[in-house]
C-alpha cells in the first residue's frame, strides 16, 4: 500500500511533466490553462488509490487516470459554454477567457487525448477499460442533456434529478474506481462493488455540491455562492423547495424565482432564508449522507483487508466534508 | 474482390440497421438526423475497399468504417457552429435546425459513439487501429484550429493552405484507407501506402471542394454556391488570387472582401469573373490533377495485384470528377 500522498504527488507529478504546447497555439493554450489549474484531481487519484487496494501496479494505472481526468476537464469545458458559466476554479472558463469555438474544439481535442491516454494500457487491459470508459463518456453526455432538459421543464422530480446526476457526474467517480481495480487485475465482482461504491459517492459528492452552492463558504469553493439560485437551477434543494413549500412560502418562492438577475443578491438571500425555513440545509444533509452510507456499503463489502481501505475511507470523508 | 456496389450496400445497411433512439431524445434525435441523411459514405467506403484490397475481411472492417463515418460527422457538427454555416448537403445544419447546445453535446456523444464503434475490432488490431485513429482525430482538430485563425490573419500562403486542409480533410481519408489495410493483416509498408494515397487524394478532393463552391452547381453541391466567397473563407482560389492579381484588379479584390454580406449576390458574381481572369479554374485543376497523381502514384506502388487496384481507382475517379 502507498500513502495518499505519495499518489496525490503521483498525479501531481504526471500533470506537472505533461506539455501541451503544440501548435497550433490557439488549439493548446485553453487545454494547457485547463489541465495546469489542477483542481483537487479525486478521480485520477481514485483510479490509483482502487488499484493500490488491489495490490497493482499503480505506474499501469496512471495513463488511464491521466486520461479520466483529462475527460472530466473536458465535459467542464464545454459544460461552461452551454451554461454561460463565467467562472470555474475561481478563475475565467475558457470560454469566458478566449471564446466558445475556442472552447468547442480544445474540450474536442481533450476528449481525443483521453482516449490517448487511455489507449496506453497494455493490451490485455484494453477492452475491459475501454468498455467501461466508452459507456462512462456516452452516460456523462446523456446526463449533461437531462441537466440542460431540466432549465426548460417546468416540474423536475427528486428521482429525475437524482438520475440526472447519476449520469453526469456519479458514474464517472465510478468509471475511475473500476478502472483502477481492472488495472489491478481485481476479480469482475470485486471491481463491480468498486463502481457501486463510486456511483454512489458520486451522487453524494454531487448533493454535497448542491449544498455548498447555496450555504458554502466562496472563498473556499471556488465559484459564485448562489450560482444555482441565480439560474433557477434546479437542484435538489430547488425541486425539495417547491415539493414542501405550500400557502404564501410557495408563492414567494414562485416570485423569487421569477425574478430576473437585476436583484440576484436580494433573491440569494432570501431563496436561502426559505431553504432553511424549509429544513432544506438539514434534508440534505441527511440524503448526502444516505448515498455515503450506501457507498461505503459497497467498500465495506469489497474482499480485502480492512488496512487497505483506511485511504479510500479518508478519501471519501475528505471529499464529502470539504467546506461544511 | 467484392463489387463496390456491394460493398456501398454493406455501409449503407449498416447506418440503415443502426438505431439512435436512445434516451433522451433531445440528445439522440440530432443525431439520428445527422447520421441518417447520408452523403455518399465515402470514408467507410474507402475502409472496406482498403481492406478488400489486401483481401481481407470486410465485415471485421465495418465497425471501425462505421466509427470513422461518425467521426466525420461529428466533426460537421462542431464545424458548422463554428462556422455558424445554415445549410449542409442541402438541409439545415443541426446547429441552425436546433442550436448550438444541442450540437455540442451531440456532437461529443458521436465523437465517443465513433470510438465504441472503433473499440469492437478484434484484440490483436486494437492498438494499431486506436494509434492511427486517435492521431487522425487529433490531428482534425488541429486542422480546424488552422482554419479558424486563417479567418482573421491577414496573409496565408499557399504552403499554410495545404497543410491546414491535410490536417481538416486529408488525414481522415488517409485514416479510413489505412485501417482498412490494417483489418486485413496488410503489411505496415503496405498500410502506409495506403495512408499516403489517402492523404494526397484527401488534399486534391478539398482543392476540389473548393474549385466547386465556385464554379459548381448548386443542385448537385449541396451547398450555397459562392459560400466561401460570401464569408471571405482563405480557400485555395482565394489566396491564389491575391498572389496573382496585381494594380486595379488587386484593388477590387480587397475591395470586394471588405464588402458586408448585403451585396452578396454581386459579390459573389464579380469575384468569380475575376478568378477567370487569373485563370484561376485551370490553376486550381492543376493542383488538384497534381494531388491526385501523387496520389496515385503512391496506389501504384502498393503491391498487389493491378485488378484488385480497379475499384479504388474508380471510386477516386468519381470522387474527384463529381460535379465538374
Amino acid at each position: 500500500m502507498h500513502a495518499t500522498t505519495f499518489l496525490k504527488e503521483k498525479i501531481h507529478a504526471a500533470f506537472h511533466n505533461s506539455s501541451y504546447r503544440f501548435e497550433p497555439q490557439e488549439l493548446y493554450e485553453p487545454i494547457a490553462y485547463s489541465l495546469s489549474q489542477g483542481g483537487k484531481r479525486i478521480r485520477p487519484i481514485l483510479t490509483l488509490m482502487a488499484c493500490d487496494l488491489f495490490e497493482g501496479d499503480i505506474d499501469l494505472a496512471i495513463p488511464p487516470a491521466i486520461g479520466v481526468e483529462i475527460f472530466h476537464n473536458f465535459t467542464l469545458l464545454h459544460d461552461d459554454i452551454m451554461d454561460r458559466a463565467p467562472l470555474r476554479r475561481g478563475m475565467e472558463t475558457v470560454y469566458k477567457k478566449w471564446d466558445a469555438n475556442r472552447a468547442i474544439l480544445s474540450g474536442d481535442t481533450m476528449l481525443v487525448m483521453a482516449y490517448e491516454s487511455i489507449s496506453q494500457v497494455p493490451l490485455q487491459y484494453l477492452p475491459f477499460v475501454l468498455t467501461v470508459f466508452n459507456d462512462t463518456a456516452r452516460k456523462v453526455c446523456e446526463g449533461q442533456q437531462y441537466d440542460l432538459n431540466f432549465e426548460t421543464l417546468s416540474f423536475v422530480t427528486i428521482p429525475d434529478y437524482l438520475n440526472m446526476i447519476r449520469l453526469k457526474t456519479a458514474v464517472l467517480i465510478a468509471c475511475c474506481l473500476k478502472v483502477g481495480a481492472i488495472m489491478a487485475n481485481a476479480p469482475i465482482a470485486e471491481s463491480e462493488k468498486m463502481y457501486q461504491f463510486g456511483e454512489n459517492l458520486g451522487i453524494a459528492f454531487q448533493l454535497q455540491d448542491d449544498y455548498l452552492d447555496v450555504f458554502g463558504n466562496s472563498a473556499k469553493f471556488g465559484k459564485e455562492i448562489g450560482g444555482d439560485i441565480g439560474s433557477n437551477k434546479k437542484t435538489f434543494l430547488y425541486i425539495k423547495a417547491f415539493e414542501l413549500a405550500t400557502g404564501s412560502l410557495k408563492h414567494e418562492l414562485t416570485r423569487l424565482f421569477d425574478l430576473r438577475s437585476h436583484d440576484t443578491e436580494e433573491k440569494v438571500s432570501r431563496v436561502k432564508e426559505i431553504y432553511q425555513q424549509l429544513n432544506l440545509d438539514t434534508l440534505a444533509g441527511e440524503q448526502i449522507a444516505y448515498y455515503l452510507n450506501k457507498a461505503t456499503c459497497f467498500l465495506d463489502l469489497v474482499k480485502v483487508n480492512e488496512t487497505s481501505k483506511k485511504a479510500l475511507r479518508e478519501l471519501t470523508k475528505e471529499m464529502l466534508h470539504r467546506e461544511r
